[in-house]
């Protein structure tokens, strides 16, 4: 959205909303517009709350996860099973499954996955601080909670094949895959479908 | 979304974009993770462009509309016409106009429009600002330019009875309404279709 040169402020603001992720410039002009009819106290409380981020937040040297405290709550958490290491993309992802109270174990953040054309290897993962984590021979089983995405899969089955390798006693896992729980069959997508159909099982399993 | 206690800057910097316009739970939760991933420049950056923004942006004190110099550049551009004011709502509606290129008049911007539901009346718009600006009687057409909605068309009317009280020599105008250019019959709503049919023109007027 072009802007009067009357407000370089605003237009200054609105090309750093258009490049946070799903804003458009309609939506970031919108937004900035609503900014700034809001008090200044209002205003600066929002300025603060991301100004603040870069010094606060930060990433834990087990888990890399995001924390404001190194280690983060989940790798301090005494009542954890430190048995199961659950590998995931990104930490909104290991937040997702906390959400889910369905898992009690422990998490390892990559921070991405492998993506050559982006130029993203193991390297620049944190593959090798997860292979670290097995050595001590105390984690029985790594759950590789990648996205079901075309590089998610791939990623997995690097992680299965390098951690083959240690040649420890270690149970690997994927998450199952279906039907979502409370979805409808004419909406899901033909891929799950097929899916849920080739992993069907009795009704008293 | 719910963020565990390890990320209270980021819980709170979620709840503050949540009552951004248009950005549900999950738009803020994804906004927020985006932005605590940026490298720490970008983040301190934006959070100046907003923090920037109370001691910057001012309403301007002929027209009302947002600035950083008062009187406005559209208030003191000595090209423009002084013989016809457009009155909107909202400082980006004149924005919107200017970037049509077809009006070169001046602006006033009321600050809303009447609401008496939400205690917003003829007091809290810059309606007084509006008759005083066309006391002098330099002032030939005054177009109604607030949103052709339920609550844009009784501020208009409003603004046409108050304004008819003066007793000048005022012409009062309101933008055509029809098909949207461009615009499809098929995708295009009964009323504007309506509306379109009834005050249809000569092919050569």
């Amino acid at each position: 959205m072009k802007i009067p040169s009357q407000l370089p402020s605003v237009e200054a603001l609105i090309r750093e909303l258009e490049r946070l992720p799903g804003i458009g410039p309609k939506s970031a002009a919108a937004m900035a517009f609503h900014l700034v009819s809001q008090p200044a106290d209002r205003i600066r409380r929002l300025a603060e709350s991301i100004g603040i981020l870069p010094e606060k937040v930060s990433h834990c040297s087990t888990c890399g996860s995001l924390t404001e405290e190194d280690p983060c709550r989940l790798c301090t958490d005494p009542g954890r099973d430190d048995s199961t290491i659950c590998v995931v993309e990104s930490s909104p992802d290991a937040f997702s499954i906390e959400r889910s109270g369905a898992y009690h174990g422990r998490y390892h953040v990559l921070g991405g996955v492998l993506s050559p054309l982006d130029g993203i290897g193991p390297a620049q993962l944190r593959v090798r601080e997860l292979l670290q984590r097995l050595k001590p021979e105390s984690v029985k089983e790594v759950i590789l909670a990648t996205n079901p995405s075309v590089e998610g899969e791939a990623t997995a089955g690097y992680l299965k094949q390098v951690i083959g390798e240690l040649g420890l006693e270690i149970r690997l896992s994927r998450f199952a895959r279906g039907l979502p729980v409370g979805g409808d069959l004419s909406y899901t997508d033909e891929e799950t479908l097929a899916v849920a159909i080739r992993s069907r099982k009795g009704i008293d399993e």
